[in-house]
């Protein structure tokens, strides 16, 4: 299988991780929501080359995740916005801070401090329980799969196995 | 700038992307979080390569996100656990299946049901602010970043002009 089947699988991880798990396009979507807008910002601070972001910023519009507007006539040039789409990925990014937060050693201080307008505090979001508003982590889950998602890794599951009978090692 | 220079930026998404940044890497912690814990089992569910696996499965080792474990002597075998500092990376997966639900379409039904044991009612986790327990989005949110990550951004910045005035289109 390759990375591009991930966008037909019965797996919302597969899906998201299709249109936004590379590393530049989740470096994009940050400086999106720092504000960023045009090619040259995402070039800037991002450090990816013109030609693999312009495929990367291609898709996400693509995807419904940014769209493009002109801001400028004579030569065109276009800025890119985060659509509602693209706003709701806020907690992607947010995850990956307050993991970066925790895990990585920072000399001189975590570099970004988030305020919450509502309560004009510094605020770190956390997971809760959609019912309880409890906290949440891994290790207070259960699970259950439907019977589409489950019929499909039975399908993966076996075709693995075929092809470990037909080729092994 | 490669990718590999991600690891090195004053930058919590950076770091944090630069580990688990790619798709199939978060498609290896999604199956860690529904219980999967050997190589053919990651294998068979992500469709992933013995070769990528292998590469990806050292990467979250070396970074403390998974622990090996011998499972049987002869021949070893070894299974992968989530540490605590993978463990931690939950919040990401949930992100990822929150924003698939809302805007992909599962003609049969979402494909995972979350159960939070503590109240015992299907979840579907959220962000809340840390300090007023409400909801929160991006558009909630001001920002501010550290004079490091600052003094980081503006060399950035002059670097790209730099190489924008040695090497023009």
């Amino acid at each position: 299988m390759r990375s591009s089947s991930l966008g037909k699988m019965i797996c919302t991880t597969a899906r998201a991780v299709d249109v936004v798990g590379d590393p530049w396009t989740l470096m994009i979507l940050k400086e999106l929501f720092m504000g960023g807008k045009k090619f040259e910002h995402f070039q800037s601070f991002t450090g990816i080359s013109p030609h693999l972001l312009s495929i990367r910023v291609k898709k996400l519009e693509h995807a419904g995740v940014v769209a493009r507007r002109p801001y400028q006539k004579r030569p065109i040039r276009y800025e890119y916005l985060l659509t509602e789409k693209g706003i709701d990925l806020f907690p992607v990014i947010i995850a990956f801070k307050n993991w970066s937060e925790r895990w990585i050693d920072w000399p001189d201080g975590p570099p970004v401090e988030l305020r919450h307008r509502h309560c004009d505090h510094p605020t770190s979001p956390r997971l809760v329980c959609s019912h309880c508003q409890e906290p949440i982590t891994a290790r207070d889950i259960d699970y259950s799969i439907s019977s589409a998602m489950s019929d499909e890794r039975d399908a993966m599951r076996r075709a693995f196995v075929e092809r470990k009978i037909r080729h092994p090692k």
